[in-house]
């Protein structure tokens, strides 16, 4: 990371400066919102292929319509990266490598499968951003809610995943079966990103975060989860 | 196409009342446009999707970033086809099959042949429809000229093919026989489009189009193509 480091990061307003004045604290905010961009761009980038499985175009362009969004979060996360004197690519580098296992290990096998990943996995991420963001400094957590909004893919997924179910009621079974593995696939991947990142693990479960309680955290993205696959129609 | 046909297309301007009123110029506007908005969406498609052989994430965020501009010339294309009461969808969907085929055949095996294909394959397309539009009424002319332009992938591609070469002198003669595939499978994707498509061939080989002399306008077409892989630094 040091390496990456182009000119002196500044407190990203007054509020903020003794956040700010710890480089620890500084290392693990980009290292979050390097982790964040790499996740963005590949969700976009995954949506638009995985997309292609749709039967009919109408479908294809609607997803890609979605993806589009996640691409303008990637260029507000790379601005503020960039703002804070740090070279974005170069600090999104080490992420890619975990991201593109944790896509290439849920490669969907049609269309369905694609639509559950899209919501169920994507939130599994944004819900753990967001748990995080909520005690980070105003700046920080202002950016980081906003590239975790909704972008509407829940509409679209509730709408076919359930026509689906109604047309074949055993879709239901192998989409649940899918939706554990992308949760454990989550876990997975998250673990391996989190032995190699001692600043974002200080942030993460820290003083800073105000997140001491790791389990409990679990605890609260496994409920958000089993509530998503229960408004799919699909048991958890 | 006549299913697709929802209610009465307007003329777009007054000037053009008179092409208008000839239904066989209407039909074939929109099977150009669809044709257009159909290649337009793909291209999307395939440059996100191909772009995903770069060996840096910079590199595929850049070719991402250009692929959105043809996202917003699709929707251009879909609006006024719409606007002319037709169903989008439904007119580009008989499009889907031939451009799947074309991309299915030049699928490229690593990333300097992806920015090849996005550059030459690309032109020769643009190249088709920016003669066609010379002489149809102002406003679809307009249109086509708009969502024809440039997107600044000339410029990567150049940037990248160069200095590849450079690095690597044998690399011209493996992406120059690229290059010609990629023309000689535009045409037979184009020639199997053209035999299921009355509308279009009457609209581009007619009074409307001003092109009488098919020959010719495959010689601009090839030349243009054999100048743009000099630019690159390859033979035709």
């Amino acid at each position: 990371m040091s390496a990456a480091r182009a000119k002196s990061g500044k407190p990203a307003s007054p509020q903020t400066a003794s956040a700010w004045g710890d480089p620890g604290y500084e290392q693990g905010v980009v290292e979050l919102l390097s982790l964040l961009a790499c996740g963005e761009f590949m969700a976009f980038e995954r949506l638009v292929t995985e997309a292609q499985l749709a039967p009919r175009l109408a479908q294809r362009v609607r997803v890609s319509q979605l993806a589009v969004g996640e691409l303008a979060h990637y260029n507000l996360l790379r601005a503020r990266i960039a703002e804070l004197g740090y070279d974005p690519e170069e600090c999104m580098e080490p992420f890619v490598g975990p991201l593109a296992r944790y896509h290439a290990s849920t490669a969907p096998s049609d269309w369905l499968e694609g639509l559950v990943k899209a919501y169920v996995g994507d939130s599994i991420a944004l819900d753990f951003y967001r748990e995080i963001a909520a005690n980070l400094d105003p700046d920080t957590r202002e950016l980081i809610l906003e590239v975790c909004g909704e972008l509407g893919q829940t509409e679209v997924v509730l709408e076919e995943v359930r026509a689906a179910i109604n047309a074949d009621p055993r879709v239901a079974g192998r989409l649940a079966l899918w939706g554990r593995r992308l949760m454990g696939e989550a876990l997975s991947q998250s673990q391996a990103v989190a032995a190699e990142h001692d600043g974002l693990m200080t942030l993460v479960f820290g003083a800073a975060s105000g997140i001491t309680d790791g389990a409990g955290l679990m605890d609260r993205l496994v409920g958000a989860h089993v509530a998503r696959m229960k408004a799919l129609g699909l048991s958890a």
